[in-house]
């Protein structure tokens, strides 16, 4: 059995988003399990003095472009948000005590769930009424999760994941891993492809 | 006629010279013209508060990988330049001045000898020297291309065109503006070409 894939994303990543609606698919086809792994972009950028795209002269116009160009390109439903970007820690804890209580499948599920709320229904999931109500249409327990979610181990379990993708060279989002071979971007899901077919570039 | 395509680089620009390859090619399938616009990014990063990728944590381990990667994917000849980033106002202005003297196609040639010396043969482009030897391979009075590229109209040549790029929203390279339309980087060559080929995405 090959090793299963890392995919790592921040939930208020559209690309990250771009990513979520492919990677099962495309692990599956060449017979690969895939490990979800919310990660907070702004612990990321501490490390890489990076910064939010918006917030980048220039290139924060061209980004709100090109996330709309690249969703119709590859078929994608997206709706640009009216609040991007924002804080993604609720989200994150929220599925991984998700995974803790239901397992990997409940927990991706749940994730999509977020994605969709996001950037295709312009929900604000930096709220925790609105984690709450996506919890409820996957059918979880809402209360469950919210106290799930803002218990202290699970922020520890959070805080613990950042820290373990920033120190195997996670940079951004979406992000993955495949055989120790690192793929940033949804634009390299092409190299990713080839890799999973031929095991190498 | 179509409109040319607006093609914007920077001579130290792994992912410029893997566009440089293709973007006439891909023009001509399309019955577009190019105009090839020598950029420099350090002054571009001055407005975007960018920094070239080697110099960013993680980020910069990673794009040596991608860089390498891409070329082999893409079956792009690429050889990591010992000397990255360095300077290329010599190389950009030499460029000016050989489209002033000898005409667009010319300065194109010499542009992808440049490109060739630096990221196939591991030439120092931000020697002079280096450039006297690419422009007399290039069949050019040696001596005239280098007077010619430090002289004050060719320097003034060059600031007006990175300020009249900056002005029109380019902030990396490659740097693709067509009809209106803009595209960063080489991994967005496949969106360039369905805008190409369909006139919108």
């Amino acid at each position: 059995m090959s090793k299963a894939i890392d995919f790592y994303f921040d939930f208020s990543s559209p690309y990250g988003y771009f990513a979520s609606t492919r990677i099962d698919d495309l692990a599956a086809e060449y017979g690969r399990k895939v490990n979800w792994h919310p990660v907070l972009l702004g612990a990321v950028f501490k490390t890489t003095g990076g910064m939010p795209l918006p917030m980048v002269p220039l290139k924060g116009v061209y980004s709100y472009r090109d996330f709309e160009r690249s969703a119709r390109f590859h078929g994608i439903p997206y709706q640009r948000p009216a609040n991007f970007p924002l804080a993604t820690q609720t989200a994150a804890r929220a599925m991984l005590w998700v995974r803790e209580q239901h397992g990997e499948s409940k927990a991706v599920e749940f994730a999509k769930a977020v994605y969709r709320a996001y950037f295709v229904d312009g929900v604000n999931i930096s709220d925790t009424d609105s984690i709450a109500s996506i919890a409820a249409s996957q059918g979880l327990d809402t209360a469950a999760v919210i106290d799930g979610a803002n218990s202290a181990p699970v922020k520890e379990h959070l805080k613990a994941d950042v820290d373990a993708a920033i120190a195997r060279g996670v940079f951004g989002s979406p992000f993955v891993i495949v055989d120790d071979e690192p793929f940033w971007g949804f634009d390299r899901f092409d190299q990713l492809e080839a890799f999973l077919k031929n095991g190498t570039i």
